[in-house]
């Protein structure tokens, strides 16, 4: 894993829940932008995180960027591609 | 289903390659834009469909917007949310 900027919730294959809390959590906490992040098949729970986030809990808020990309991971079979999601959303002052 | 407009590639469970193929085809017939989309746990498959056609099959073709929103869907136990994303990608002439 990779080193996480501030406000960075990093979606893996916990329930979805579990990270809609961190990001409600973040901007309860003062936060102006959190980033959603995730890689692969935890892609859709990273979207699922930031609609649950945005449609039942949090208010003023809304997506600023969405990016897509490919990162390449060393695994013990060589290195392999996989694809990954940032969801940035800003608190609108 | 509801019906897809046209250029729109509509992602589900089958191989990723299959939706690769389908985006190549079409904008090798011309298309100025497509449109990849996808719902609930597919929705990395879409990202993968993305980024797969435009890192090893299409030049010259580039990301113009990505989309994602809450559909509401019709099941025999009721209604309920699911997410969407919709991925649009542009040649440059």
């Amino acid at each position: 894993m990779q080193p996480l900027r501030e406000n960075t919730v990093f979606v893996g294959n916990k329930p979805v829940m579990n990270y809609v809390l961190a990001v409600v959590t973040q901007f309860n906490n003062g936060a102006e932008e959190v980033a959603i992040k995730a890689r692969g098949k935890a892609i859709s729970r990273a979207v699922d995180t930031a609609e649950i986030s945005l449609n039942r809990f949090l208010v003023g808020v809304t997506k600023k960027d969405i990016v897509i990309s490919t990162e390449i991971i060393d695994t013990d079979s060589g290195k392999t591609n996989v694809s990954s999601i940032e969801i940035i959303l800003i608190h609108n002052k």
